[in-house]
């Protein structure tokens, strides 16, 4: 899984400038993070705390993302304040990378839909899983390409590849609904609304929540601190 | 490709009584379309003509849909005015039913991107096509039962499957979204805003578009006039 | 305020149905509320808790709404699963409703910013109050008229016209856009997302809340149940 | 009606990179628009002939904007792909701004709803519409003023001021739904698609269209000769 900052134009200055037209005190604060005041992060806080998401959204990210398409399937359910543009099994050929889970990467599931817990695998489990995922995957390149060969469409061929193929993406989105999206497909236990993302899709939004915290500080603090649900 | 009709909200009369507000005349018309009379049907031709889309919108349709992944990906990309919910490979062990191809699937693509145009294929990748996408889903399947026996889990065992796999959604939308997916999602050779969908998707879109234009007759005729472009 | 159904395709079954496509147990419920079981309602208050929002989605409530120009501009900031038509002041001449806040409408706004709390106006207030809104309002829609008699265009007429004058509406959306806006419009004290609306939006909201809690009786009661937090 | 670009994120490399990812050739084109190769805004319109919305949203703009209230209330309508905050009224003493047409506003309007042609008054309607929304302008305010005075809340003392009022806010959208709005709000008699909007808003949306123009020129250009239809 990969996760690459493309560009982006958001800060936690974004956020007050925003927030204090409503006020009309609407200064600009400084640019950087040191240059908030205790009274900026404060109103930071105060606005994740209440549930005041507007102010959130003048700022934009775009992220460029390598996951297997059984993870850009998950991430593509985001619809609100998510632009996307994706690599095409139409008009190009794929390349032949899949997704094989490493050592490490529990496979055995527990409990009731809902309340699943998972658990490190047997060393058969895991070889099996090894295994047959990279033959699976390699038979079924092995005949994209022949179909390929035969000059049959691309996105005829396509259709025998598994869902452990790595595709790539483009997507933008808002200090808002990057929120939204983490407090769904990051993992946790707590007692109020805890969520049970798929594993791989938390490698990428780990990725895109390390980053997030990099850009804008105060917010992600705030994000912490009032229980990781987004305004 | 099955699409269902599983409830719905819609007629004409919704976009007259939304349209009419505006100007104070909202009598709701009657709700038969029989009931509708030339200025009925001459409102919803101006709206639609002139892009007035949101009266389109107070409208509700549930469909359910079977379609391989490969369609299911296209189809969730509609982000607005759309809802989902889909089987899930987490929750449960997915049946073995694969697309392939039928006779009569053009199978070579000519053109450069954005122009392709289809033709049919030859005998010998026809063969192959069905040939090869058979035996690949059918390796594919049994690789994924026999993870399944080894007590891994399903979210891991999954990963071997192929997109041509059929899952099911629900999928509810509103006469303005319909008519705009539609109008990507059916093929189009109009001058202006001419579309090329997958054929795997618009056949999906075609059964649709039937019964849209059962529910909304005047609405759909409008569309069809005013060049198959969405409010 | 005047909140009506207009219709709506919105019931809890709804709701199961669609939560149950992704474990494959999608035998539609009994359409009447009484129809659903224990293990139904429980299943609602999981997807509540837990934070699975998109079943709630395929439903749909049509409301025609009469309010003041005021609380029309705070409702109309709710963009996501919500569609309008309103009564248009380029199209139609304005009728001379205007609102006056009644007797026990508190007056006083004490505290700071995000936490104002307020208190009845002394009679005196009260007095000014309803006394200066009447007069203003009743000059304002003297001059409009003039000025329309005057054959001027209503788009230019209108603009004398104050924020208090009714405005009429439809507007359509689904359970989770509706519980989304019900967090946040209706007044609440509670520690977690306390919410503060102006009272004549939370006079709107709460015949909305009324009107759903009939319709989907085991989704209002999850809602409540789980802090008035939209799924 | 003043517009003010307070920060943007945007060009038409921007869509360029978004664009190949699709075909996979996602070289990032150079960032300034003169780095634009023929091949690059020959793309460019093939993506807005043929309706690929999506590359263009991966861009941000922030605008400053200050209007009369019922022009903030027909650009808060669009709600895909735009983030809003205003003044509000709750929380700050409006300023004594008002709207008044200037010398050749059209007063008159001529013909049918939908149809509306405007011609200029006559000099007793010119002076009629400016003194009588000076003199209940000036009222409004100083009523309002009084009521404050008297130390009633701003949220109720606020209902007598007209909407013509000036307000502020910030709104951030991207080039897609910039040009959906561009399409609906500026003044069109294209025979497809021709649009009225009422010519204050106009004044605003220009104003937007010259920043948009200089920021993303080919995609401007691209827009133009596609009949000024979104994608």
């Amino acid at each position: 899984m990969t996760v690459e900052l493309v560009k982006h134009d958001a800060s936690d200055a974004d956020v007050l400038f925003a927030a204090r037209v409503s006020t009309g005190a609407a200064t600009i604060a400084a640019a950087t993070p040191d240059g908030l005041s205790d009274r900026d992060a404060g109103l930071i806080n105060y606005l994740m705390r209440d549930k005041h998401g507007s102010p959130f959204e003048h700022t934009s990210m775009t992220f460029r993302v390598e996951a297997p398409i059984f993870v850009v399937r998950e991430f593509f359910r985001h619809r609100v304040g998510f632009s996307y543009n994706e690599e095409s099994g139409r008009y190009k050929e794929l390349e032949p990378v899949f997704y094989v889970p490493a050592d490490g990467r529990p496979l055995r599931q527990v409990g009731k839909p809902g309340a699943y817990t998972f658990e490190l695998g047997t060393y058969k489990q895991f070889m099996a899983v090894s295994g047959d995922i990279r033959r699976v995957s390699q038979e079924a390149y092995s005949t994209y390409k022949r179909l390929l060969d035969l000059e049959v469409a691309r996105e005829v061929a396509r259709m025998v590849l598994p869902v452990n193929i790595y595709s790539s993406f483009y997507v933008t989105c808002n200090a808002r609904s990057l929120m939204h999206f983490l407090s769904l497909r990051t993992i946790s236990d707590a007692a109020r609304f805890p969520s049970h993302p798929q594993q791989e899709i938390a490698m990428v939004a780990d990725q895109m929540e390390d980053i997030f915290s990099l850009l804008m500080p105060r917010t992600w603090e705030a994000y912490q601190a009032n229980g990781r649900v987004a305004p």
